[in-house]
């Protein structure tokens, strides 16, 4: 093996990835991927559109899954804790990742992986590449991809940032703790209890621009007063789980 | 006109856009274009080599330059004149775009911006064309595009995050009253100054990643600790000017 890809591949939609990222598709010998969680059915389904629709028939490859080992709880709210979890995750994938790259046969050098959205936000993709690198002296490169927040700004036709002011992204779990108006816009992710709900009385003028399955076919948005349009959010949401089995929310959070 | 298409086009390669936003320039038929500062140059060519190359040949448009009016001193130290400042100057610009778009011929129903980046990160055009909907009753839909931030990351090979933790995007001007650590990966944008030396003293530890003409050819990157990296990058910064006639940078300042 020469080299490893890590390659953005935005939303799900084959529309969404760049030319660079489509030229390197064509570049890759093995898949390595690994899915897990509620929407695993629907993520691998879109991968395998974009392998299909974007490389041409006659670019062989193959796509190797890679058993992802199970995780530990993760509601540890102390962030200590919560980060040696993942690590702990993250050794085990790493020799996952290790043991089906000592498999690949001679003409197999180029290796991909395909990261949803952009691989620089919440993606542990690259720190297991770095982990990789060194047992297997390989060159790395990176393509970026269109993040969930940048879906979520387009949809609703508004930039991420006021005139001169910062963008703050934080995670769900984090929200509550940290939040204050002079962190600017704030952008949550990795959020699976909608915790904004908790700022609707201390905050209520804050605006909610909220998207969910971004980028799909059930694709919802919702903008408005956070203490007027939280409700609708929480209903919506229960519907769409109810229906797709997961929910994949990004929402803002905007000073008035 | 029928409709305002926003198309991000990444850092000036035509390998930065993604699929759809090709797809969009093609339905495009006038293009608005304004450029201004240092770059002007350098940043036309590289949205004339967009149009040429992933435009087909059958499909006919025209680029209009709006000449962009003079904007006031912005030193401004305080956000409220900063803000008022660069309000007045958009009212200017969308007075500007009005009168051009008043001129269309019937056919030309489609019309077209090119952002620089995503038009979600400190952009002016979703606001302007915001101001513009209303006079023209138009569609607007937006394409969004890789970012400096995300250029920056792929090209470092580092995720903008640690586990976990926030990501804080702003602006030179603000950084240094606004520095803390507890604001995760602080990355900087809209910086003329190097306004991090001033952190150099109280937070020698920070790790550095710094980008500067990033997706073009003469893309310099600096990483390391950074009290020590900060006269490199002052230098490097200076030799970019002195050779290009202007320079563009983003960088992320990490905590240790
Ligand atoms: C593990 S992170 C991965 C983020 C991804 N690397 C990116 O660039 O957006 C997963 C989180 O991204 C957001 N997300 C991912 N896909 C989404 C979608 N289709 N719609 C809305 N949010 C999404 C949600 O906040 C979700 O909890
Ligand atoms: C007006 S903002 C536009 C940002 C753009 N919309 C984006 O998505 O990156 C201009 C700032 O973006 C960053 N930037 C733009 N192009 C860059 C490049 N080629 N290399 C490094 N930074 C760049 C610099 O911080 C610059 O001051």
């Amino acid at each position: 093996m020469k080299r490893i890809r890590v390659i953005g591949i935005g939303m799900g939609d084959p529309g969404h990835l760049t030319r660079d990222a489509v030229e390197a598709l064509a570049t890759v010998d093995v898949f390595l991927v690994a899915d897990k969680g509620e929407a695993k059915a629907d993520l691998v389904r879109a991968r395998q559109r974009i392998c299909a629709e974007l490389i041409p028939w006659s670019h062989r490859y193959r796509v190797i899954e890679v058993v992802d080992p199970e995780r530990g709880p993760d509601r540890e709210r102390d962030s200590a804790a919560y980060g040696r979890g993942v690590r702990d995750w993250h050794a085990a994938r790493v020799d996952a990742y290790a043991e089906v790259l000592a498999t690949l046969q001679p003409h197999e050098q180029t290796v991909g992986f395909l990261v949803w959205g952009d691989p620089a936000f919440y993606d542990s993709t690259i720190r297991i590449v770095d982990a990789l690198r060194p047992r297997f002296g390989v060159a790395v490169d990176v393509l970026p991809g269109i993040s969930a927040p940048q879906l979520l700004a387009a949809r609703h036709g508004i930039p991420l940032n006021r005139i001169g002011a910062p963008i703050h992204i934080t995670t769900g779990r984090r929200l509550l703790e940290e939040y204050r108006p002079e962190l600017g816009d704030v952008v949550v992710m990795l959020d699976g209890h909608l915790q904004c709900a908790g700022l609707a009385e201390t905050h209520p003028d804050l605006r909610l621009y909220w998207g969910a399955q971004l980028g799909t076919p059930d694709e919802a948005l919702v903008s408005g007063r956070l203490a007027e349009v939280i409700d609708e959010v929480r209903r919506l949401r229960a519907e769409i789980r109810a229906r797709d089995g997961w929910v994949m929310d990004t929402y803002l959070l905007r000073p008035a």
